[in-house]
Protein backbone atom coordinates (compact mmCIF):
# COMPACT_ATOMS: atom_id res chain seq x y z
CA UNK A 1 0.00 0.00 0.00
CA UNK A 2 2.93 1.93 0.36
CA UNK A 3 3.30 4.86 -2.16
CA UNK A 4 -0.48 5.66 -2.24
CA UNK A 5 -0.36 8.65 -0.07
CA UNK A 6 2.43 10.32 -1.77
CA UNK A 7 0.86 9.63 -5.36
CA UNK A 8 -2.79 11.09 -3.79
CA UNK A 9 0.02 14.55 -2.71
CA UNK A 10 1.36 14.43 -5.95
CA UNK A 11 -2.35 14.27 -7.94
CA UNK A 12 -3.81 17.04 -5.43
CA UNK A 13 -0.47 19.37 -5.39
CA UNK A 14 -0.82 19.29 -9.23
CA UNK A 15 -4.64 19.69 -9.90
CA UNK A 16 -4.58 22.17 -7.32
CA UNK A 17 -1.94 24.39 -9.22
CA UNK A 18 -3.40 23.51 -12.87
CA UNK A 19 -6.79 22.10 -13.01
CA UNK A 20 -10.08 23.97 -13.56
CA UNK A 21 -12.14 24.43 -10.51
CA UNK A 22 -15.20 23.70 -12.76
CA UNK A 23 -14.26 20.13 -13.50
CA UNK A 24 -11.63 19.47 -10.62
CA UNK A 25 -12.62 19.03 -6.82
CA UNK A 26 -9.54 20.06 -5.45
CA UNK A 27 -9.03 22.60 -7.93
CA UNK A 28 -12.59 23.98 -6.40
CA UNK A 29 -11.59 23.56 -2.52
CA UNK A 30 -8.25 25.04 -3.21
CA UNK A 31 -10.21 27.77 -4.87
CA UNK A 32 -12.54 28.82 -1.94
CA UNK A 33 -10.11 29.11 0.30
CA UNK A 34 -8.11 27.41 3.58
CA UNK A 35 -11.52 28.04 5.11
CA UNK A 36 -13.83 26.11 2.86
CA UNK A 37 -11.09 23.01 3.07
CA UNK A 38 -11.25 23.52 6.42
CA UNK A 39 -15.26 23.51 6.59
CA UNK A 40 -14.79 19.99 4.73
CA UNK A 41 -12.28 18.25 7.47
CA UNK A 42 -14.58 19.18 10.27
CA UNK A 43 -17.67 18.12 8.50
CA UNK A 44 -15.95 14.86 7.33
CA UNK A 45 -14.49 14.36 11.03
CA UNK A 46 -18.17 14.48 12.31
CA UNK A 47 -19.34 11.87 9.37
CA UNK A 48 -16.82 9.19 10.81
CA UNK A 49 -17.85 9.80 14.49
CA UNK A 50 -21.00 9.05 13.41
CA UNK A 51 -20.30 6.33 10.86
CA UNK A 52 -18.01 4.38 13.49
CA UNK A 53 -20.61 4.81 16.24
CA UNK A 54 -22.69 2.88 13.65
CA UNK A 55 -20.43 0.52 13.15
CA UNK A 56 -19.87 -0.04 16.59
CA UNK A 57 -23.39 -1.18 16.93
CA UNK A 58 -23.63 -3.37 14.35
CA UNK A 59 -20.35 -4.16 13.09
CA UNK A 60 -21.89 -5.40 9.76
CA UNK A 61 -20.05 -5.56 6.57
CA UNK A 62 -21.84 -2.39 5.20
CA UNK A 63 -21.21 0.05 8.26
CA UNK A 64 -17.86 -1.18 8.68
CA UNK A 65 -17.26 0.14 4.42
CA UNK A 66 -19.09 3.34 5.39
CA UNK A 67 -16.86 3.77 8.50
CA UNK A 68 -13.78 2.86 5.96
CA UNK A 69 -15.23 5.48 3.02
CA UNK A 70 -15.70 8.18 5.81
CA UNK A 71 -12.32 8.28 6.89
CA UNK A 72 -10.81 8.31 3.87
CA UNK A 73 -12.58 11.42 3.32
CA UNK A 74 -11.28 12.71 6.94
CA UNK A 75 -7.62 11.86 5.54
CA UNK A 76 -8.14 12.82 2.21
CA UNK A 77 -9.39 16.39 3.36
CA UNK A 78 -6.73 16.48 5.89
CA UNK A 79 -4.19 15.90 2.50
CA UNK A 80 -5.86 18.79 0.79
CA UNK A 81 -5.20 21.14 4.35
CA UNK A 82 -1.91 19.70 4.24
CA UNK A 83 -1.04 21.12 0.72
CA UNK A 84 -2.41 24.30 0.84
CA UNK A 85 -0.36 24.93 3.40
CA UNK A 86 2.61 23.68 1.52
CA UNK A 87 2.70 20.76 3.47
CA UNK A 88 2.09 16.83 2.54
CA UNK A 89 1.25 13.57 4.41
CA UNK A 90 5.07 12.63 4.37
CA UNK A 91 5.54 15.80 6.89
CA UNK A 92 2.87 13.93 9.32
CA UNK A 93 4.02 10.31 8.51
CA UNK A 94 7.39 11.03 9.40
CA UNK A 95 5.91 12.93 12.84
CA UNK A 96 4.03 9.68 13.60
CA UNK A 97 7.39 7.57 12.90
CA UNK A 98 9.54 9.90 15.15
CA UNK A 99 6.84 9.81 17.70
CA UNK A 100 6.43 6.46 18.23
CA UNK A 101 10.45 5.59 17.51
CA UNK A 102 8.29 3.41 15.00
CA UNK A 103 11.84 1.05 13.83
CA UNK A 104 12.79 0.75 17.27
CA UNK A 105 9.23 -0.16 18.65
CA UNK A 106 7.92 -2.24 15.34
CA UNK A 107 11.19 -4.20 15.76
CA UNK A 108 10.66 -5.04 19.57
CA UNK A 109 7.17 -5.79 18.75
CA UNK A 110 8.38 -8.14 16.44
CA UNK A 111 10.67 -10.04 18.94
CA UNK A 112 7.81 -9.90 21.65
CA UNK A 113 6.23 -13.26 22.39
CA UNK A 114 2.66 -13.23 22.02
CA UNK B 1 7.34 6.35 4.21
CA UNK B 2 6.06 3.65 3.16
CA UNK B 3 5.28 0.91 5.53
CA UNK B 4 5.24 3.70 8.70
CA UNK B 5 1.26 3.17 9.06
CA UNK B 6 0.98 -0.56 8.51
CA UNK B 7 3.88 -0.45 11.38
CA UNK B 8 2.15 1.49 13.58
CA UNK B 9 -1.44 -0.74 12.96
CA UNK B 10 0.90 -3.47 14.17
CA UNK B 11 1.92 -1.46 17.23
CA UNK B 12 -1.54 -0.40 18.10
CA UNK B 13 -3.12 -3.79 17.64
CA UNK B 14 -0.41 -5.37 19.66
CA UNK B 15 -0.74 -2.99 22.44
CA UNK B 16 -4.46 -2.74 22.24
CA UNK B 17 -4.43 -6.71 23.21
CA UNK B 18 -1.88 -6.92 25.73
CA UNK B 19 -0.68 -3.93 26.85
CA UNK B 20 -1.84 -2.48 30.57
CA UNK B 21 -3.42 0.44 30.51
CA UNK B 22 -2.02 1.90 33.12
CA UNK B 23 1.23 1.88 31.36
CA UNK B 24 0.11 2.22 28.03
CA UNK B 25 -2.00 5.16 26.68
CA UNK B 26 -2.95 2.78 23.71
CA UNK B 27 -4.21 0.14 25.99
CA UNK B 28 -5.96 2.59 28.28
CA UNK B 29 -7.78 4.02 24.96
CA UNK B 30 -9.20 0.74 24.15
CA UNK B 31 -10.06 0.15 27.57
CA UNK B 32 -11.95 3.36 27.85
CA UNK B 33 -14.06 1.93 25.24
CA UNK B 34 -15.38 3.60 21.40
CA UNK B 35 -16.69 6.35 22.82
CA UNK B 36 -13.64 7.36 24.74
CA UNK B 37 -11.42 6.94 21.34
CA UNK B 38 -14.43 8.67 19.49
CA UNK B 39 -13.37 11.64 21.96
CA UNK B 40 -10.31 12.02 20.93
CA UNK B 41 -10.98 11.73 17.26
CA UNK B 42 -12.99 14.63 17.93
CA UNK B 43 -10.35 16.61 20.06
CA UNK B 44 -7.70 15.95 17.92
CA UNK B 45 -9.57 17.39 14.91
CA UNK B 46 -10.65 20.71 16.42
CA UNK B 47 -7.34 21.53 17.47
CA UNK B 48 -6.20 20.43 13.77
CA UNK B 49 -8.54 23.09 12.88
CA UNK B 50 -6.97 25.59 15.49
CA UNK B 51 -3.68 24.52 14.30
CA UNK B 52 -4.73 24.97 10.80
CA UNK B 53 -5.93 28.73 11.10
CA UNK B 54 -2.53 29.42 12.76
CA UNK B 55 -0.21 28.24 10.73
CA UNK B 56 -2.28 29.75 7.32
CA UNK B 57 -2.57 33.05 9.18
CA UNK B 58 1.63 33.28 9.57
CA UNK B 59 3.02 30.44 7.71
CA UNK B 60 6.01 30.29 10.01
CA UNK B 61 7.70 27.31 11.09
CA UNK B 62 6.43 26.77 14.19
CA UNK B 63 2.89 27.05 13.26
CA UNK B 64 3.08 24.52 10.34
CA UNK B 65 5.05 22.13 12.69
CA UNK B 66 2.20 22.39 14.84
CA UNK B 67 -0.53 21.29 12.18
CA UNK B 68 1.62 18.75 11.60
CA UNK B 69 1.60 17.86 15.20
CA UNK B 70 -2.07 17.86 15.04
CA UNK B 71 -2.69 16.06 12.25
CA UNK B 72 -0.48 13.74 13.48
CA UNK B 73 -2.95 13.09 16.61
CA UNK B 74 -5.60 13.16 14.58
CA UNK B 75 -4.50 10.30 12.33
CA UNK B 76 -2.95 8.47 15.49
CA UNK B 77 -6.33 8.24 16.81
CA UNK B 78 -8.45 7.37 13.83
CA UNK B 79 -5.63 3.97 13.71
CA UNK B 80 -6.39 3.39 17.53
CA UNK B 81 -10.67 4.03 16.15
CA UNK B 82 -9.90 1.53 13.32
CA UNK B 83 -8.61 -1.03 15.21
CA UNK B 84 -10.80 -1.10 18.12
CA UNK B 85 -13.26 -1.82 14.74
CA UNK B 86 -11.27 -4.56 13.88
CA UNK B 87 -10.18 -2.16 10.16
CA UNK B 88 -6.61 -0.60 9.98
CA UNK B 89 -5.08 1.78 7.51
CA UNK B 90 -5.14 -0.75 4.54
CA UNK B 91 -8.39 -0.48 4.34
CA UNK B 92 -8.80 2.97 4.35
CA UNK B 93 -5.17 3.83 1.72
CA UNK B 94 -6.71 1.07 -0.38
CA UNK B 95 -9.98 2.85 0.01
CA UNK B 96 -7.98 6.01 -1.56
CA UNK B 97 -6.38 3.72 -4.11
CA UNK B 98 -9.28 2.50 -5.76
CA UNK B 99 -11.59 6.00 -5.44
CA UNK B 100 -8.59 8.20 -6.94
CA UNK B 101 -7.63 5.13 -9.65
CA UNK B 102 -4.47 5.90 -8.70
CA UNK B 103 -2.28 4.13 -10.57
CA UNK B 104 -3.86 5.15 -13.51
CA UNK B 105 -4.52 8.48 -12.27
CA UNK B 106 -0.73 8.83 -11.57
CA UNK B 107 0.86 7.50 -14.50
CA UNK B 108 -1.85 10.09 -15.96
CA UNK B 109 -0.27 13.17 -14.21
CA UNK B 110 3.36 12.32 -14.64
CA UNK B 111 2.81 12.35 -18.13
CA UNK B 112 0.99 15.69 -18.59
CA UNK B 113 3.02 18.60 -19.47
CA UNK B 114 3.35 21.08 -16.74
CA UNK C 1 -35.25 38.04 24.57
CA UNK C 2 -36.32 35.34 26.81
CA UNK C 3 -38.98 33.22 25.43
CA UNK C 4 -36.93 33.09 21.89
CA UNK C 5 -35.86 29.55 22.23
CA UNK C 6 -38.89 28.01 23.71
CA UNK C 7 -40.48 29.65 20.50
CA UNK C 8 -37.93 27.92 17.88
CA UNK C 9 -38.47 24.70 20.00
CA UNK C 10 -42.52 24.89 19.11
CA UNK C 11 -42.09 25.61 15.56
CA UNK C 12 -39.66 22.44 15.07
CA UNK C 13 -41.29 20.55 17.23
CA UNK C 14 -44.31 21.91 14.43
CA UNK C 15 -42.57 21.44 10.97
CA UNK C 16 -40.85 18.02 12.02
CA UNK C 17 -44.13 16.29 12.70
CA UNK C 18 -46.04 17.84 9.95
CA UNK C 19 -44.44 20.09 7.70
CA UNK C 20 -43.49 18.81 3.53
CA UNK C 21 -39.73 18.33 3.47
CA UNK C 22 -39.69 19.38 0.11
CA UNK C 23 -40.62 22.84 1.60
CA UNK C 24 -39.39 23.09 5.35
CA UNK C 25 -35.69 22.24 6.20
CA UNK C 26 -36.65 21.07 9.52
CA UNK C 27 -39.16 18.17 8.12
CA UNK C 28 -36.24 17.59 5.69
CA UNK C 29 -33.53 17.06 8.54
CA UNK C 30 -36.25 15.21 10.13
CA UNK C 31 -36.55 13.07 7.00
CA UNK C 32 -32.70 12.45 6.87
CA UNK C 33 -32.95 10.79 10.61
CA UNK C 34 -30.88 11.51 13.64
CA UNK C 35 -27.37 11.01 11.76
CA UNK C 36 -28.37 13.82 8.84
CA UNK C 37 -28.99 15.76 11.84
CA UNK C 38 -25.79 15.27 13.58
CA UNK C 39 -24.04 15.84 10.35
CA UNK C 40 -24.49 19.14 10.60
CA UNK C 41 -24.03 19.80 14.22
CA UNK C 42 -21.07 18.60 13.14
CA UNK C 43 -20.25 20.95 10.49
CA UNK C 44 -21.96 24.09 12.17
CA UNK C 45 -19.15 23.32 15.39
CA UNK C 46 -15.89 23.61 12.49
CA UNK C 47 -17.66 26.83 11.47
CA UNK C 48 -17.95 28.30 14.37
CA UNK C 49 -14.61 27.00 15.24
CA UNK C 50 -13.09 28.94 11.83
CA UNK C 51 -15.63 31.81 12.41
CA UNK C 52 -14.11 32.35 15.94
CA UNK C 53 -10.54 32.10 14.67
CA UNK C 54 -11.35 34.59 11.94
CA UNK C 55 -13.28 36.90 14.65
CA UNK C 56 -10.01 36.76 17.17
CA UNK C 57 -8.13 37.64 14.50
CA UNK C 58 -9.26 41.07 12.81
CA UNK C 59 -12.11 42.10 15.85
CA UNK C 60 -13.94 43.50 13.04
CA UNK C 61 -17.75 43.67 12.76
CA UNK C 62 -18.02 41.33 9.77
CA UNK C 63 -16.07 38.62 11.04
CA UNK C 64 -18.14 38.73 14.41
CA UNK C 65 -21.71 38.90 12.51
CA UNK C 66 -20.17 35.66 11.07
CA UNK C 67 -18.95 34.41 14.27
CA UNK C 68 -22.71 35.05 15.52
CA UNK C 69 -24.35 33.86 12.46
CA UNK C 70 -22.61 30.08 12.77
CA UNK C 71 -22.85 30.01 16.36
CA UNK C 72 -27.07 30.52 15.62
CA UNK C 73 -26.75 27.86 13.20
CA UNK C 74 -25.23 25.28 16.00
CA UNK C 75 -27.60 26.15 18.40
CA UNK C 76 -30.36 25.80 15.75
CA UNK C 77 -28.83 22.29 14.37
CA UNK C 78 -28.61 21.29 18.28
CA UNK C 79 -32.37 22.21 18.60
CA UNK C 80 -33.52 19.87 15.82
CA UNK C 81 -31.11 17.40 17.27
CA UNK C 82 -33.26 17.72 20.56
CA UNK C 83 -36.24 17.44 19.34
CA UNK C 84 -35.67 14.32 17.25
CA UNK C 85 -35.01 12.84 20.29
CA UNK C 86 -38.09 14.55 22.08
CA UNK C 87 -35.94 16.87 24.60
CA UNK C 88 -35.94 20.37 24.18
CA UNK C 89 -34.20 24.06 24.65
CA UNK C 90 -35.48 23.56 28.37
CA UNK C 91 -33.74 20.54 29.14
CA UNK C 92 -30.35 22.18 28.57
CA UNK C 93 -30.76 25.63 30.20
CA UNK C 94 -32.58 24.07 33.13
CA UNK C 95 -29.28 21.70 32.98
CA UNK C 96 -26.98 25.16 33.16
CA UNK C 97 -29.21 26.37 35.50
CA UNK C 98 -28.87 23.62 37.86
CA UNK C 99 -25.16 23.33 37.42
CA UNK C 100 -24.34 26.67 37.79
CA UNK C 101 -26.76 27.14 40.57
CA UNK C 102 -27.64 29.90 38.76
CA UNK C 103 -30.28 31.96 41.25
CA UNK C 104 -27.66 31.75 44.14
CA UNK C 105 -24.67 32.47 42.04
CA UNK C 106 -26.05 35.50 39.99
CA UNK C 107 -27.45 36.92 43.36
CA UNK C 108 -24.39 36.83 44.86
CA UNK C 109 -22.42 37.90 41.69
CA UNK C 110 -24.75 41.23 41.75
CA UNK C 111 -23.69 41.88 45.28
CA UNK C 112 -19.80 41.85 44.72
CA UNK C 113 -18.05 44.72 44.35
CA UNK C 114 -16.37 44.97 41.29
CA UNK D 1 -36.25 29.52 32.00
CA UNK D 2 -36.03 32.86 30.25
CA UNK D 3 -33.45 34.93 31.67
CA UNK D 4 -30.51 31.84 32.61
CA UNK D 5 -28.37 32.52 29.66
CA UNK D 6 -28.12 36.21 30.48
CA UNK D 7 -27.46 35.13 33.77
CA UNK D 8 -24.99 33.23 32.94
CA UNK D 9 -23.54 35.69 30.18
CA UNK D 10 -23.20 37.75 33.34
CA UNK D 11 -21.27 34.90 35.70
CA UNK D 12 -19.30 34.20 32.87
CA UNK D 13 -18.07 37.84 32.12
CA UNK D 14 -17.41 38.91 35.44
CA UNK D 15 -15.27 35.58 36.23
CA UNK D 16 -13.51 36.15 33.28
CA UNK D 17 -12.29 40.04 33.87
CA UNK D 18 -11.73 38.89 37.90
CA UNK D 19 -11.64 35.63 39.29
CA UNK D 20 -8.70 33.89 39.95
CA UNK D 21 -7.83 31.25 37.30
CA UNK D 22 -6.60 28.52 40.06
CA UNK D 23 -9.80 28.77 41.33
CA UNK D 24 -12.08 29.80 38.68
CA UNK D 25 -12.85 27.56 35.61
CA UNK D 26 -13.98 30.75 33.27
CA UNK D 27 -11.15 32.44 34.42
CA UNK D 28 -8.79 29.42 33.51
CA UNK D 29 -10.46 29.06 29.80
CA UNK D 30 -10.05 32.99 29.69
CA UNK D 31 -6.51 32.64 30.82
CA UNK D 32 -5.83 30.06 28.50
CA UNK D 33 -6.77 32.01 25.09
CA UNK D 34 -8.72 31.90 22.25
CA UNK D 35 -7.45 28.66 21.12
CA UNK D 36 -8.01 27.00 24.99
CA UNK D 37 -11.90 27.65 24.36
CA UNK D 38 -12.35 26.65 20.91
CA UNK D 39 -10.70 23.24 21.67
CA UNK D 40 -13.42 22.92 24.48
CA UNK D 41 -15.90 24.26 21.86
CA UNK D 42 -15.07 20.85 19.54
CA UNK D 43 -14.49 18.54 22.21
CA UNK D 44 -17.79 19.02 23.46
CA UNK D 45 -19.20 19.33 19.92
CA UNK D 46 -17.54 15.22 19.19
CA UNK D 47 -18.96 14.45 23.15
CA UNK D 48 -22.30 15.63 21.83
CA UNK D 49 -22.82 13.79 18.83
CA UNK D 50 -21.55 10.79 20.63
CA UNK D 51 -24.31 10.77 23.30
CA UNK D 52 -26.91 11.75 20.36
CA UNK D 53 -25.75 7.89 19.18
CA UNK D 54 -25.95 6.26 22.12
CA UNK D 55 -29.57 8.36 23.05
CA UNK D 56 -30.73 7.36 19.35
CA UNK D 57 -29.91 3.86 20.26
CA UNK D 58 -31.35 3.14 23.44
CA UNK D 59 -33.97 5.99 23.88
CA UNK D 60 -33.28 5.66 27.74
CA UNK D 61 -33.20 8.03 30.49
CA UNK D 62 -29.56 7.97 31.59
CA UNK D 63 -28.53 8.25 27.89
CA UNK D 64 -31.02 11.25 27.58
CA UNK D 65 -29.88 13.26 30.59
CA UNK D 66 -26.32 12.51 29.24
CA UNK D 67 -26.95 14.21 25.86
CA UNK D 68 -28.84 17.29 27.99
CA UNK D 69 -25.40 17.55 29.81
CA UNK D 70 -23.25 17.41 26.82
CA UNK D 71 -25.29 20.10 24.55
CA UNK D 72 -25.26 21.91 27.97
CA UNK D 73 -21.50 21.94 28.22
CA UNK D 74 -21.34 22.63 24.28
CA UNK D 75 -23.66 25.71 24.93
CA UNK D 76 -21.76 26.43 27.62
CA UNK D 77 -18.19 26.68 26.18
CA UNK D 78 -19.90 28.80 23.53
CA UNK D 79 -21.49 31.33 25.71
CA UNK D 80 -17.40 31.72 26.96
CA UNK D 81 -16.11 32.09 23.14
CA UNK D 82 -18.80 34.37 22.89
CA UNK D 83 -18.22 36.36 26.07
CA UNK D 84 -13.86 36.59 24.84
CA UNK D 85 -14.79 37.48 21.78
CA UNK D 86 -16.98 40.72 23.35
CA UNK D 87 -20.40 38.67 22.14
CA UNK D 88 -23.16 37.04 24.26
CA UNK D 89 -25.92 35.07 24.18
CA UNK D 90 -27.93 37.67 23.10
CA UNK D 91 -26.13 38.26 20.18
CA UNK D 92 -27.04 34.45 18.88
CA UNK D 93 -30.78 34.35 20.41
CA UNK D 94 -31.55 37.56 18.63
CA UNK D 95 -30.41 36.45 15.22
CA UNK D 96 -32.39 33.47 15.76
CA UNK D 97 -35.09 35.59 16.00
CA UNK D 98 -34.11 37.58 13.18
CA UNK D 99 -33.64 34.73 10.86
CA UNK D 100 -37.07 32.71 11.97
CA UNK D 101 -38.73 35.82 11.88
CA UNK D 102 -40.10 34.15 15.06
CA UNK D 103 -43.22 36.60 16.40
CA UNK D 104 -44.61 36.15 12.83
CA UNK D 105 -43.90 32.52 12.65
CA UNK D 106 -44.67 31.47 16.07
CA UNK D 107 -47.54 32.98 15.86
CA UNK D 108 -48.94 31.81 12.83
CA UNK D 109 -48.02 28.44 13.86
CA UNK D 110 -50.38 28.79 16.76
CA UNK D 111 -53.04 29.58 14.59
CA UNK D 112 -52.31 26.80 12.50
CA UNK D 113 -54.63 23.69 13.16
CA UNK D 114 -53.09 20.71 13.71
Amino acid sequence: MSEILQQLDAVIAQRMSSADPSTSYVASLAHGGLDRILKKVAEECGETLIAAKNAGHTMNAEQRAALVGETADLWFHCLVMLARLELSSSDVVQELERRFNLSGIAEKASRTPR
